[in-house]
């Protein structure tokens, strides 16, 4: 996907939303949400899991990816609000793919 | 993040979903997973996410963190089993960013 | 909860949705629920399964039980969308009540 | 359903699950449920959420019973951790239910 890579997507919409952290709450759908504050932002989150579950189960490929998409965006939200970055995640995810982690974290899980 | 780019962590992931697609059920979590089907992969989408709400009420930054790391990467077994890329997500997170098109979204939806 | 015991809470409630299926959409949140259609239901089942999560982890009695109302209302206009009465559901629980099938299942499950 | 009325399932359940949150927690699926604490509990809400949404989207009426059961069991499990009672719900809806309380909870709502 160039010029703007997948880095930057990320990374650039996390500065969007820390920037949009001082705007006015009526000045975006972002500035409304962190004024409603967590809660508001988590019911989000819980939404857009459900709406990708129904996405995947119709089979549409390309709603699937708008609800991802969806899904995304509102953790984005979240982590901005708690004062985190997409490369925390990211940090995460290398640290467990480096490490087979996530074999390691299912048997831990099940 | 040096050495690993934001970049590289999302599509070396894809590459090593697709990769296990054709691994034997019981080599790893994901192969499980991918051969349990569909729905098991989209009960690891909700769970993970009612997790993430949980974390976050609780305030814990490290868990918040590993929660929406589980999340993402269950997204991306899902991605993977719909032959989809993470890229699709990001592409489209791109597009509305560039358009504006999530304060678009947000009228519509309310 | 005399004078209306439990039984009738919820035959009555399921009598009332089975009858709001032929009023005109815009009669009622439950009317226009129904004319949404099935997706817009289940949305609402996650979304308050969300909602019911987020009151316990404040410890709050008087909002879980105000969501969990939420979550049991959702799930009996699901019910009724599908021409199913709230008995099959108890009769459901009474079955395993009476054979200890929860813990069997329980078994089975994990 | 005679000769158990539904008002006898949920107050029976209710019973059973007061008087198994001093059981030994191997003793039970509930006992062990409840030793793991509110947490545990709140992800099963969760998860027979998503359950109930797959269901649903299958079309499959013997399902959507079975994941409704689950997901009502596991919030009765919950009230009965929080020392409610499912009488608080259905007095909840009874109460919504006699004051058209629905109806007006959705126009604040949206």
């Amino acid at each position: 996907m160039p010029p703007m890579m997948n880095h930057s997507v990320l990374s650039q919409l996390a500065a969007v939303l820390e920037e949009r952290k001082h705007a006015q709450p009526d000045s975006s759908y972002v500035a409304k949400l962190y004024h409603k504050g967590l809660d508001a932002i988590l019911k989000k989150v819980g939404e857009e899991a459900t709406e990708t579950v129904m996405a995947a189960k119709d089979g549409d490929k390309e709603k699937i990816v708008y609800e991802v998409a969806d899904l995304w965006f509102h953790t984005l939200v979240l982590l901005a609000q708690q004062n985190l970055h997409p490369d925390d995640v990211l940090n995460e995810l290398a640290r467990r793919f480096g490490m087979s982690g996530l074999v390691e974290k299912a048997s831990r899980k099940d």
